[in-house]
């Protein structure tokens, strides 16, 4: 599969190098890839440059969001949740439309310090406003409940656990659960259409307080049943 | 242990019966010890009434709110979330100083049908507003991510499940964890302080939309780690 994954950071990271790994064909959408590249500083929270991440998966192409989203079949938004809208429209809507959008993002607010609070919420979520704003991309928000490392190797945690989709496409949930499988995710429900986003972006305020009591992100939710 | 259980629907029936079960002394405290006991009808959801539970329960006694919050050492608040801090007031302020209160309410909002809303979340919580109406209680937020039979015999699940506590007083918390180990919980996470609560009270509508989707209400939440 042609997949784009929009976004540089840790998770855009974690999901391109997976999905190239498994055989995918995989471009890395960025603002301006020649800066991307050219960066050769740590981030602000201590992470190596995207540039070193690059240098070990050459298979990875990096190009602007619309070349990466203008190639793809499947695009997946690693963004920021505050950066999303204005990510994907860069990407564009013609780029997108018709095309599987896996939204990876939480809508967290840092503008008061940490744990950030939620900037759509309870009657919205972020998953519903990427929909709104791209009516013909066929929204499925996934991913979004654990850290990056996990998401695209849950059996590290060495148990089964959960991971769920929102969406309006059935069979574009289909396609995702497929991928989540090959990542090696043997528990998905299928929570709905896009409203039930708002269940999982509202799962991040707990999700924050345990990483704070157990010391660490690898950790991951299971519905016991 | 003296208890009073501050309410009569399910969670008040589960919590108050596998108390008594367990030889602790437990008073359910209600608006009106006389109305309650008449009621013959079910309720709105078709459960049955609460005299019917309380007659296979003799040993477990009726009083109103502050009656029952005087005489015991333990206060339970399993009134619904809208009703709590009225709930409490009733109870009186006086008759919580210094206990540990264990609040297990959510602060659900169902004026525009279902899934409810939260009428408080993410920059405060129902915890933490019961705390700073209450003082001199020693507020303990939990077992409000489950069913109420889950609550009281987590091992009905057949599988190790997560339930959490926040709460300002270390004392108060160890108070609770054994309550909750006596009940059958062997994974119980302290989350930190009552702020904590929001995390898990954002759980809900989660909980909520996985009911909808696995069609019970029978599961609960597990931190792999």
């Amino acid at each position: 599969m042609h997949v784009a994954v929009l976004g540089t950071g840790m998770v855009g990271q974690a999901i391109a190098g997976r999905l190239a790994d498994l055989g995918h064909s995989v471009v890395v959408g960025t603002r301006d890839p020649q800066a991307t590249l050219a960066r050769t500083e740590p981030d602000q929270m201590g992470n190596a440059p995207f540039s070193a991440w690059r240098d070990a998966h050459p298979e990875v192409e990096v190009a602007t969001f619309a070349d990466a989203a203008a190639r793809a079949d499947l695009v997946v938004n690693a963004s920021s949740g505050a950066a999303t809208l204005e990510v994907l429209g860069l990407a564009g809507a013609d780029n997108l439309a018709g095309k599987v959008l896996v939204d990876i993002a939480n809508p967290l607010d840092f503008s008061a310090g940490f744990p950030p609070t939620l900037s759509v919420k309870d009657t919205d979520s972020l998953g519903e406003q990427v929909q709104r704003a791209f009516p013909e991309a066929k929204v499925v928000k996934s991913l979004n409940t654990l850290t990056a490392s996990l998401m695209v190797e849950p059996r590290a945690l060495g148990e089964s656990s959960t991971v769920f989709v929102s969406g309006e496409d059935a069979t574009a949930k289909a396609t995702v659960v497929e991928l989540l499988e090959s990542f090696g995710h043997d528990d998905v429900i299928d929570l709905g259409g896009i409203e039930t986003a708002r269940g999982t972006e509202m799962l991040l305020p707990v999700w924050l307080r345990l990483m704070g009591s157990l010391g660490t992100g690898h950790f991951n939710f299971k519905v016991v049943r």
